[in-house]
Protein backbone atom coordinates (compact mmCIF):
# COMPACT_ATOMS: atom_id res chain seq x y z
CA UNK A 1 0.00 0.00 0.00
CA UNK A 2 0.95 3.42 -0.42
CA UNK A 3 2.49 5.40 2.48
CA UNK A 4 0.67 8.47 1.82
CA UNK A 5 -1.99 9.80 4.46
CA UNK A 6 -4.31 11.67 2.22
CA UNK A 7 -5.35 9.45 -0.39
CA UNK A 8 -6.01 5.67 0.21
CA UNK A 9 -8.94 4.79 -1.92
CA UNK A 10 -10.27 5.29 -5.31
CA UNK A 11 -13.62 4.16 -6.31
CA UNK A 12 -14.49 3.66 -10.30
CA UNK A 13 -17.43 4.32 -11.83
CA UNK A 14 -18.32 1.23 -14.18
CA UNK A 15 -20.73 2.21 -17.12
CA UNK A 16 -19.15 4.71 -19.81
CA UNK A 17 -16.38 4.57 -17.45
CA UNK A 18 -14.42 1.25 -17.54
CA UNK A 19 -16.59 0.56 -20.33
CA UNK A 20 -19.08 1.41 -22.95
CA UNK A 21 -22.94 1.47 -22.27
CA UNK A 22 -24.70 4.41 -23.26
CA UNK A 23 -24.00 3.32 -26.80
CA UNK A 24 -26.34 0.60 -25.89
CA UNK A 25 -29.05 2.23 -24.92
CA UNK A 26 -28.70 5.09 -27.97
CA UNK A 27 -29.01 2.03 -30.46
CA UNK A 28 -31.90 0.62 -28.75
CA UNK A 29 -33.29 4.42 -28.80
CA UNK A 30 -32.89 4.06 -32.67
CA UNK A 31 -34.97 1.29 -32.68
CA UNK A 32 -37.67 2.40 -30.29
CA UNK A 33 -37.94 5.41 -32.43
CA UNK A 34 -37.65 3.42 -36.03
CA UNK A 35 -40.60 0.52 -34.76
CA UNK A 36 -43.20 4.13 -33.69
CA UNK A 37 -41.96 6.00 -37.10
CA UNK A 38 -45.63 5.62 -38.19
CA UNK A 39 -47.07 7.60 -35.23
CA UNK A 40 -44.54 10.55 -34.06
CA UNK A 41 -41.43 11.97 -34.96
CA UNK A 42 -38.13 10.59 -33.10
CA UNK A 43 -37.47 13.74 -31.24
CA UNK A 44 -41.11 13.36 -29.74
CA UNK A 45 -40.68 9.94 -28.98
CA UNK A 46 -37.16 10.35 -27.61
CA UNK A 47 -38.85 12.91 -25.28
CA UNK A 48 -41.75 11.09 -24.47
CA UNK A 49 -39.67 8.19 -23.67
CA UNK A 50 -37.30 10.19 -21.36
CA UNK A 51 -40.22 11.83 -19.46
CA UNK A 52 -41.18 7.94 -19.01
CA UNK A 53 -38.11 7.06 -17.32
CA UNK A 54 -37.56 10.20 -15.27
CA UNK A 55 -41.16 9.34 -14.18
CA UNK A 56 -40.46 5.90 -13.70
CA UNK A 57 -36.65 6.13 -11.63
CA UNK A 58 -38.77 6.28 -7.90
CA UNK A 59 -40.16 2.85 -8.61
CA UNK A 60 -37.74 1.21 -11.20
CA UNK A 61 -34.58 2.45 -9.76
CA UNK A 62 -31.74 2.66 -12.88
CA UNK A 63 -30.82 -0.03 -15.58
CA UNK A 64 -32.58 -2.18 -18.50
CA UNK A 65 -34.90 -3.72 -17.22
CA UNK A 66 -36.31 -0.22 -16.14
CA UNK A 67 -35.78 0.86 -19.27
CA UNK A 68 -37.35 -1.94 -21.51
CA UNK A 69 -40.97 -1.37 -19.28
CA UNK A 70 -40.37 2.65 -19.75
CA UNK A 71 -40.39 1.91 -23.46
CA UNK A 72 -43.35 -0.09 -23.61
CA UNK A 73 -45.37 2.43 -21.38
CA UNK A 74 -44.21 4.94 -23.95
CA UNK A 75 -45.07 3.00 -27.37
CA UNK A 76 -48.58 2.33 -25.76
CA UNK A 77 -49.23 5.97 -24.82
CA UNK A 78 -48.00 7.97 -28.13
CA UNK A 79 -49.66 5.19 -30.07
CA UNK A 80 -52.89 5.79 -28.06
CA UNK A 81 -53.16 1.91 -27.23
CA UNK A 82 -52.95 1.14 -31.10
CA UNK A 83 -49.40 -0.10 -30.91
CA UNK A 84 -49.33 -4.01 -32.09
CA UNK A 85 -48.39 -6.30 -29.73
CA UNK A 86 -45.55 -7.45 -32.40
CA UNK A 87 -43.96 -3.72 -31.50
CA UNK A 88 -43.97 -4.57 -27.68
CA UNK A 89 -42.54 -8.37 -28.10
CA UNK A 90 -39.88 -6.54 -30.10
CA UNK A 91 -39.21 -4.03 -27.06
CA UNK A 92 -38.92 -6.67 -24.65
CA UNK A 93 -36.35 -8.56 -27.25
CA UNK A 94 -34.71 -5.18 -27.31
CA UNK A 95 -34.06 -5.19 -24.18
CA UNK A 96 -33.12 -8.87 -23.37
CA UNK A 97 -30.28 -8.09 -25.85
CA UNK A 98 -29.30 -4.98 -23.92
CA UNK A 99 -28.88 -7.61 -21.15
CA UNK A 100 -26.26 -9.74 -23.14
CA UNK A 101 -24.20 -6.71 -25.11
CA UNK A 102 -20.73 -8.31 -25.05
CA UNK A 103 -18.34 -5.95 -22.77
CA UNK A 104 -16.03 -3.63 -24.59
CA UNK A 105 -13.17 -1.84 -22.17
CA UNK A 106 -12.70 1.50 -22.42
CA UNK A 107 -9.08 3.12 -23.36
CA UNK A 108 -6.74 2.25 -20.53
CA UNK A 109 -9.23 1.34 -18.25
CA UNK A 110 -7.52 -2.05 -17.11
CA UNK A 111 -4.11 -0.39 -16.82
CA UNK A 112 -5.22 2.49 -14.90
CA UNK A 113 -6.68 -0.03 -12.10
CA UNK A 114 -4.24 -2.37 -12.46
CA UNK A 115 -1.27 0.23 -11.79
CA UNK A 116 -3.79 1.85 -8.73
CA UNK A 117 -4.67 -1.41 -7.46
CA UNK A 118 -1.35 -2.06 -6.66
CA UNK A 119 -0.95 1.50 -4.64
CA UNK A 120 -4.77 2.17 -3.24
CA UNK A 121 -7.81 0.18 -2.22
CA UNK A 122 -9.60 0.16 -5.52
CA UNK A 123 -13.42 -0.02 -5.42
CA UNK A 124 -16.09 -0.40 -8.42
CA UNK A 125 -18.79 1.63 -7.51
CA UNK A 126 -21.74 1.49 -9.64
CA UNK A 127 -25.43 1.78 -9.68
CA UNK A 128 -28.11 -0.40 -12.20
CA UNK A 129 -29.37 -3.71 -12.07
CA UNK A 130 -28.03 -6.00 -9.35
CA UNK A 131 -27.21 -8.88 -12.19
CA UNK A 132 -26.74 -6.39 -15.29
CA UNK A 133 -23.98 -5.18 -13.29
CA UNK A 134 -22.50 -8.45 -11.83
CA UNK A 135 -22.44 -9.50 -15.29
CA UNK A 136 -21.07 -6.94 -16.92
CA UNK A 137 -17.98 -6.96 -13.93
CA UNK A 138 -17.19 -10.51 -14.73
CA UNK A 139 -17.27 -10.24 -18.17
CA UNK A 140 -14.39 -7.14 -18.32
CA UNK A 141 -12.38 -9.41 -16.57
CA UNK A 142 -11.55 -6.64 -14.51
CA UNK A 143 -13.34 -7.95 -11.13
CA UNK A 144 -9.88 -9.79 -9.33
CA UNK A 145 -8.32 -6.02 -9.85
CA UNK A 146 -11.30 -4.76 -6.97
CA UNK A 147 -10.85 -4.71 -3.63
CA UNK A 148 -14.71 -4.07 -3.19
CA UNK A 149 -17.43 -4.03 -5.10
CA UNK A 150 -20.37 -1.93 -4.52
CA UNK A 151 -23.38 -1.75 -6.54
CA UNK A 152 -25.71 0.75 -4.98
CA UNK A 153 -29.59 2.10 -5.79
CA UNK A 154 -28.36 5.25 -6.68
CA UNK A 155 -25.34 8.05 -5.90
CA UNK A 156 -26.06 9.82 -3.16
CA UNK A 157 -23.55 11.55 -1.26
CA UNK A 158 -24.57 9.72 1.95
CA UNK A 159 -23.96 6.45 -0.15
CA UNK A 160 -20.84 7.41 -0.88
CA UNK A 161 -19.54 8.16 2.52
CA UNK A 162 -21.14 4.86 4.07
CA UNK A 163 -19.15 3.05 1.29
CA UNK A 164 -15.80 4.79 2.16
CA UNK A 165 -16.33 4.06 5.62
CA UNK A 166 -17.04 0.18 5.03
CA UNK A 167 -13.76 0.19 3.51
CA UNK A 168 -11.86 2.14 6.37
CA UNK A 169 -11.72 5.52 4.49
CA UNK A 170 -12.42 9.53 5.63
CA UNK A 171 -13.86 11.11 2.62
CA UNK A 172 -10.74 12.98 2.00
CA UNK A 173 -8.68 9.92 1.73
CA UNK A 174 -10.97 8.56 -0.96
CA UNK A 175 -11.70 9.80 -4.40
CA UNK A 176 -14.23 8.82 -6.93
CA UNK A 177 -13.46 8.69 -10.79
CA UNK A 178 -16.23 8.99 -13.09
CA UNK A 179 -18.08 9.95 -16.25
CA UNK A 180 -20.96 11.84 -14.74
CA UNK A 181 -20.69 14.83 -12.98
CA UNK A 182 -24.16 14.47 -11.48
CA UNK A 183 -23.56 10.82 -9.95
CA UNK A 184 -19.52 10.18 -9.56
CA UNK A 185 -18.18 13.65 -8.65
CA UNK A 186 -20.66 16.16 -7.35
CA UNK A 187 -22.30 14.13 -4.42
CA UNK A 188 -18.04 12.90 -3.79
CA UNK A 189 -17.08 16.31 -3.41
CA UNK A 190 -19.90 17.05 -1.66
CA UNK A 191 -18.87 14.63 1.77
CA UNK A 192 -15.53 16.12 1.30
CA UNK A 193 -13.94 13.34 -0.86
CA UNK A 194 -11.85 13.82 -4.35
CA UNK A 195 -14.17 13.78 -7.60
CA UNK A 196 -12.22 13.67 -10.99
CA UNK A 197 -14.86 13.85 -14.32
CA UNK A 198 -13.47 11.63 -16.41
CA UNK A 199 -16.06 12.70 -19.77
CA UNK A 200 -17.86 10.22 -22.35
CA UNK A 201 -19.33 11.19 -25.11
CA UNK A 202 -22.56 10.25 -24.69
CA UNK A 203 -24.04 11.09 -21.28
CA UNK A 204 -27.80 9.81 -20.34
CA UNK A 205 -29.58 13.02 -20.09
CA UNK A 206 -31.05 12.65 -16.89
CA UNK A 207 -27.13 12.56 -15.57
CA UNK A 208 -26.39 16.08 -17.05
CA UNK A 209 -25.01 18.45 -14.59
CA UNK A 210 -22.41 21.68 -14.47
CA UNK A 211 -18.76 21.34 -13.60
CA UNK A 212 -17.75 22.54 -10.01
CA UNK A 213 -15.45 25.82 -10.77
CA UNK A 214 -12.63 26.54 -8.76
CA UNK A 215 -12.96 23.64 -6.22
CA UNK A 216 -9.93 22.14 -5.03
CA UNK A 217 -10.59 18.38 -5.00
CA UNK A 218 -11.94 18.33 -8.25
CA UNK A 219 -10.48 17.79 -11.38
CA UNK A 220 -11.33 16.54 -15.13
CA UNK A 221 -8.99 14.29 -17.34
CA UNK A 222 -9.32 13.46 -21.16
CA UNK A 223 -9.16 9.62 -19.86
CA UNK A 224 -8.00 7.09 -17.79
CA UNK A 225 -4.56 6.86 -19.09
CA UNK A 226 -4.37 10.32 -16.89
CA UNK A 227 -5.17 8.87 -14.29
CA UNK A 228 -1.60 7.43 -12.41
CA UNK A 229 -0.37 10.37 -12.83
CA UNK A 230 -3.20 12.75 -11.32
CA UNK A 231 -2.82 10.37 -8.14
CA UNK A 232 1.06 10.73 -8.28
CA UNK A 233 1.05 14.71 -7.98
CA UNK A 234 -1.74 14.55 -5.19
CA UNK A 235 0.27 11.87 -3.11
CA UNK B 1 -22.19 -9.69 21.89
CA UNK B 2 -23.06 -12.97 23.21
CA UNK B 3 -19.81 -15.19 24.40
CA UNK B 4 -20.69 -17.95 23.03
CA UNK B 5 -17.95 -19.58 20.67
CA UNK B 6 -20.69 -21.37 18.15
CA UNK B 7 -23.14 -18.88 16.91
CA UNK B 8 -22.02 -15.25 16.33
CA UNK B 9 -23.66 -14.31 13.20
CA UNK B 10 -27.66 -14.99 12.27
CA UNK B 11 -28.87 -13.64 8.43
CA UNK B 12 -32.64 -13.38 7.70
CA UNK B 13 -33.84 -13.71 5.14
CA UNK B 14 -36.61 -10.78 4.22
CA UNK B 15 -39.47 -11.82 1.82
CA UNK B 16 -42.25 -14.03 3.35
CA UNK B 17 -40.01 -14.39 6.71
CA UNK B 18 -39.97 -10.98 7.87
CA UNK B 19 -43.39 -9.74 6.00
CA UNK B 20 -45.22 -10.96 3.24
CA UNK B 21 -44.69 -11.07 -0.42
CA UNK B 22 -45.49 -13.79 -2.44
CA UNK B 23 -49.19 -12.94 -1.34
CA UNK B 24 -48.81 -10.18 -4.03
CA UNK B 25 -47.35 -12.13 -6.54
CA UNK B 26 -49.96 -14.15 -6.29
CA UNK B 27 -52.47 -11.56 -6.68
CA UNK B 28 -51.22 -10.01 -9.50
CA UNK B 29 -51.22 -13.23 -11.10
CA UNK B 30 -55.15 -13.50 -10.25
CA UNK B 31 -55.15 -10.38 -12.16
CA UNK B 32 -52.97 -11.57 -14.85
CA UNK B 33 -55.50 -14.61 -15.16
CA UNK B 34 -58.75 -12.55 -15.52
CA UNK B 35 -56.78 -10.36 -18.11
CA UNK B 36 -56.52 -12.99 -20.71
CA UNK B 37 -59.30 -14.86 -19.14
CA UNK B 38 -60.79 -15.08 -22.70
CA UNK B 39 -57.82 -16.85 -24.28
CA UNK B 40 -56.90 -19.50 -22.31
CA UNK B 41 -57.61 -21.22 -18.91
CA UNK B 42 -56.09 -19.63 -15.75
CA UNK B 43 -53.76 -23.23 -15.10
CA UNK B 44 -52.39 -22.99 -18.62
CA UNK B 45 -51.86 -19.33 -18.02
CA UNK B 46 -50.33 -19.91 -15.06
CA UNK B 47 -47.95 -22.16 -16.45
CA UNK B 48 -46.81 -20.69 -18.77
CA UNK B 49 -45.85 -17.75 -17.06
CA UNK B 50 -43.74 -19.83 -14.59
CA UNK B 51 -41.87 -21.11 -17.88
CA UNK B 52 -41.16 -17.76 -18.76
CA UNK B 53 -40.15 -16.22 -15.34
CA UNK B 54 -37.65 -19.35 -15.74
CA UNK B 55 -36.53 -18.67 -18.94
CA UNK B 56 -35.74 -15.16 -17.61
CA UNK B 57 -34.34 -15.71 -14.86
CA UNK B 58 -30.45 -15.73 -15.90
CA UNK B 59 -31.28 -12.14 -18.00
CA UNK B 60 -33.48 -10.45 -14.95
CA UNK B 61 -32.48 -12.50 -12.06
CA UNK B 62 -35.22 -12.14 -9.39
CA UNK B 63 -37.64 -9.40 -8.61
CA UNK B 64 -40.90 -7.22 -9.52
CA UNK B 65 -39.37 -5.88 -12.92
CA UNK B 66 -38.46 -9.24 -14.07
CA UNK B 67 -41.90 -10.63 -13.39
CA UNK B 68 -43.43 -7.87 -14.50
CA UNK B 69 -41.55 -8.15 -18.02
CA UNK B 70 -42.36 -11.78 -18.01
CA UNK B 71 -45.79 -11.51 -17.91
CA UNK B 72 -46.03 -9.25 -20.75
CA UNK B 73 -44.25 -11.80 -22.61
CA UNK B 74 -46.22 -14.41 -21.80
CA UNK B 75 -49.62 -12.17 -22.54
CA UNK B 76 -48.69 -11.75 -26.06
CA UNK B 77 -47.71 -15.31 -26.17
CA UNK B 78 -50.67 -16.82 -25.33
CA UNK B 79 -52.83 -14.59 -27.58
CA UNK B 80 -50.89 -15.67 -30.53
CA UNK B 81 -50.09 -11.24 -30.83
CA UNK B 82 -53.76 -10.59 -30.56
CA UNK B 83 -53.06 -9.13 -27.03
CA UNK B 84 -54.84 -5.58 -26.50
CA UNK B 85 -52.26 -2.54 -25.62
CA UNK B 86 -55.01 -1.82 -22.94
CA UNK B 87 -54.38 -5.69 -21.54
CA UNK B 88 -50.40 -4.58 -21.63
CA UNK B 89 -51.28 -0.84 -19.73
CA UNK B 90 -52.79 -3.17 -17.10
CA UNK B 91 -50.07 -5.57 -16.35
CA UNK B 92 -47.58 -2.53 -16.11
CA UNK B 93 -49.93 -0.80 -13.59
CA UNK B 94 -49.83 -3.77 -12.12
CA UNK B 95 -46.52 -4.48 -11.65
CA UNK B 96 -45.83 -0.53 -10.78
CA UNK B 97 -48.59 -1.51 -7.84
CA UNK B 98 -46.29 -4.47 -6.25
CA UNK B 99 -43.67 -1.95 -6.13
CA UNK B 100 -45.67 0.80 -3.61
CA UNK B 101 -47.40 -2.43 -1.99
CA UNK B 102 -47.24 -1.75 1.96
CA UNK B 103 -44.82 -3.88 3.78
CA UNK B 104 -46.91 -6.05 6.36
CA UNK B 105 -44.37 -7.91 8.89
CA UNK B 106 -44.88 -11.23 9.91
CA UNK B 107 -45.83 -12.68 13.63
CA UNK B 108 -42.87 -12.35 15.71
CA UNK B 109 -40.90 -10.75 12.95
CA UNK B 110 -39.65 -7.17 14.97
CA UNK B 111 -39.24 -9.41 18.72
CA UNK B 112 -37.17 -11.62 17.17
CA UNK B 113 -35.19 -9.45 15.17
CA UNK B 114 -35.00 -7.22 18.24
CA UNK B 115 -34.08 -9.87 20.58
CA UNK B 116 -31.27 -11.31 18.71
CA UNK B 117 -29.93 -8.30 17.69
CA UNK B 118 -29.15 -8.04 21.45
CA UNK B 119 -27.10 -10.84 21.60
CA UNK B 120 -25.91 -11.34 17.69
CA UNK B 121 -24.25 -9.98 14.65
CA UNK B 122 -27.96 -10.00 12.63
CA UNK B 123 -27.86 -9.78 8.88
CA UNK B 124 -30.89 -8.95 6.11
CA UNK B 125 -29.99 -11.26 3.14
CA UNK B 126 -32.42 -10.87 0.63
CA UNK B 127 -32.36 -11.26 -3.47
CA UNK B 128 -34.88 -9.05 -5.58
CA UNK B 129 -34.92 -5.45 -7.49
CA UNK B 130 -31.86 -3.49 -5.18
CA UNK B 131 -34.47 -0.46 -4.82
CA UNK B 132 -37.39 -2.26 -3.95
CA UNK B 133 -35.59 -4.68 -1.15
CA UNK B 134 -34.06 -1.18 0.05
CA UNK B 135 -37.26 0.24 0.12
CA UNK B 136 -39.46 -2.94 1.69
CA UNK B 137 -36.76 -2.59 4.51
CA UNK B 138 -37.21 1.21 4.85
CA UNK B 139 -40.46 0.87 5.74
CA UNK B 140 -40.88 -2.11 7.79
CA UNK B 141 -38.71 -0.03 10.24
CA UNK B 142 -36.57 -3.04 10.98
CA UNK B 143 -33.64 -1.41 9.27
CA UNK B 144 -31.99 -0.05 12.14
CA UNK B 145 -31.92 -3.05 14.12
CA UNK B 146 -29.55 -4.98 11.42
CA UNK B 147 -25.78 -4.96 11.92
CA UNK B 148 -25.25 -5.30 8.19
CA UNK B 149 -27.78 -5.36 4.88
CA UNK B 150 -26.92 -7.77 1.96
CA UNK B 151 -29.13 -7.93 -1.50
CA UNK B 152 -27.50 -10.22 -3.57
CA UNK B 153 -28.51 -11.80 -7.47
CA UNK B 154 -28.96 -14.85 -6.15
CA UNK B 155 -28.53 -16.84 -2.97
CA UNK B 156 -25.59 -19.48 -3.90
CA UNK B 157 -23.26 -21.23 -1.50
CA UNK B 158 -20.45 -19.21 -2.34
CA UNK B 159 -22.82 -16.10 -1.82
CA UNK B 160 -23.13 -16.76 2.06
CA UNK B 161 -19.79 -17.50 2.58
CA UNK B 162 -18.58 -14.07 1.13
CA UNK B 163 -21.25 -12.25 3.16
CA UNK B 164 -20.74 -14.43 6.44
CA UNK B 165 -16.61 -13.76 5.99
CA UNK B 166 -17.14 -10.12 5.50
CA UNK B 167 -19.17 -10.18 8.96
CA UNK B 168 -16.39 -11.89 10.87
CA UNK B 169 -17.96 -15.21 10.79
CA UNK B 170 -16.90 -18.51 9.67
CA UNK B 171 -19.73 -21.02 8.41
CA UNK B 172 -20.52 -22.99 11.94
CA UNK B 173 -20.39 -19.50 13.57
CA UNK B 174 -23.59 -18.40 11.47
CA UNK B 175 -26.75 -18.91 10.95
CA UNK B 176 -29.53 -18.48 8.07
CA UNK B 177 -33.17 -18.29 8.72
CA UNK B 178 -35.93 -18.19 6.12
CA UNK B 179 -38.93 -19.57 4.14
CA UNK B 180 -36.95 -21.21 1.30
CA UNK B 181 -35.37 -24.14 1.46
CA UNK B 182 -33.96 -23.82 -1.82
CA UNK B 183 -32.40 -19.99 -1.15
CA UNK B 184 -32.12 -19.67 2.61
CA UNK B 185 -31.31 -23.10 4.18
CA UNK B 186 -29.98 -25.72 2.02
CA UNK B 187 -26.89 -23.41 0.10
CA UNK B 188 -25.87 -22.38 4.36
CA UNK B 189 -25.79 -25.82 5.31
CA UNK B 190 -23.88 -26.61 2.06
CA UNK B 191 -20.99 -24.41 3.39
CA UNK B 192 -21.21 -25.53 6.76
CA UNK B 193 -23.34 -22.87 8.42
CA UNK B 194 -26.67 -23.74 9.81
CA UNK B 195 -30.10 -23.77 8.30
CA UNK B 196 -33.69 -22.58 9.96
CA UNK B 197 -36.75 -23.50 8.20
CA UNK B 198 -39.56 -20.96 8.53
CA UNK B 199 -42.41 -22.60 6.24
CA UNK B 200 -44.51 -19.53 4.67
CA UNK B 201 -48.07 -21.06 3.32
CA UNK B 202 -47.33 -19.59 0.18
CA UNK B 203 -44.20 -20.45 -1.44
CA UNK B 204 -42.97 -19.71 -4.98
CA UNK B 205 -42.80 -22.59 -7.29
CA UNK B 206 -38.94 -21.59 -8.44
CA UNK B 207 -37.96 -22.25 -4.48
CA UNK B 208 -39.50 -25.23 -3.57
CA UNK B 209 -37.17 -28.04 -2.39
CA UNK B 210 -36.66 -30.84 -0.26
CA UNK B 211 -36.49 -30.59 3.16
CA UNK B 212 -33.06 -32.50 4.85
CA UNK B 213 -33.02 -35.23 6.36
CA UNK B 214 -30.93 -35.93 9.89
CA UNK B 215 -28.92 -33.29 9.43
CA UNK B 216 -27.15 -31.64 12.85
CA UNK B 217 -27.38 -28.24 11.34
CA UNK B 218 -30.92 -28.29 9.98
CA UNK B 219 -33.79 -26.88 12.29
CA UNK B 220 -37.32 -26.22 11.15
CA UNK B 221 -39.93 -23.95 13.21
CA UNK B 222 -43.09 -22.75 13.11
CA UNK B 223 -42.23 -19.28 13.46
CA UNK B 224 -40.33 -16.98 14.56
CA UNK B 225 -41.40 -16.79 18.36
CA UNK B 226 -39.81 -19.68 18.30
CA UNK B 227 -36.12 -18.35 17.21
CA UNK B 228 -34.57 -16.94 20.12
CA UNK B 229 -35.22 -20.14 22.28
CA UNK B 230 -33.66 -22.00 19.39
CA UNK B 231 -30.92 -19.85 19.45
CA UNK B 232 -30.42 -19.89 23.24
CA UNK B 233 -30.20 -23.61 22.71
CA UNK B 234 -27.78 -23.85 20.89
CA UNK B 235 -25.36 -22.05 22.44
Amino acid sequence: MNDSKTLTTIGFDADDTLWQNETFFRLTQDRFTDLLADYAEADHLHDRLLAAERRNLGHYGFGVKGFTLSMIETAIEVTEGRVAASVIAELLASGREMLEHPIELLPHARQAVERLSGSHRVLLITKGDLLDQERKLAQSGLGDLFHGVEIVSDKKPAVYAQIFARHGAIPDQAMMVGNSLKSDVLPVLDVGGWGVYVPHGLTWALEHAEAPVGHARFHSINSLGDLPDLVDSLT
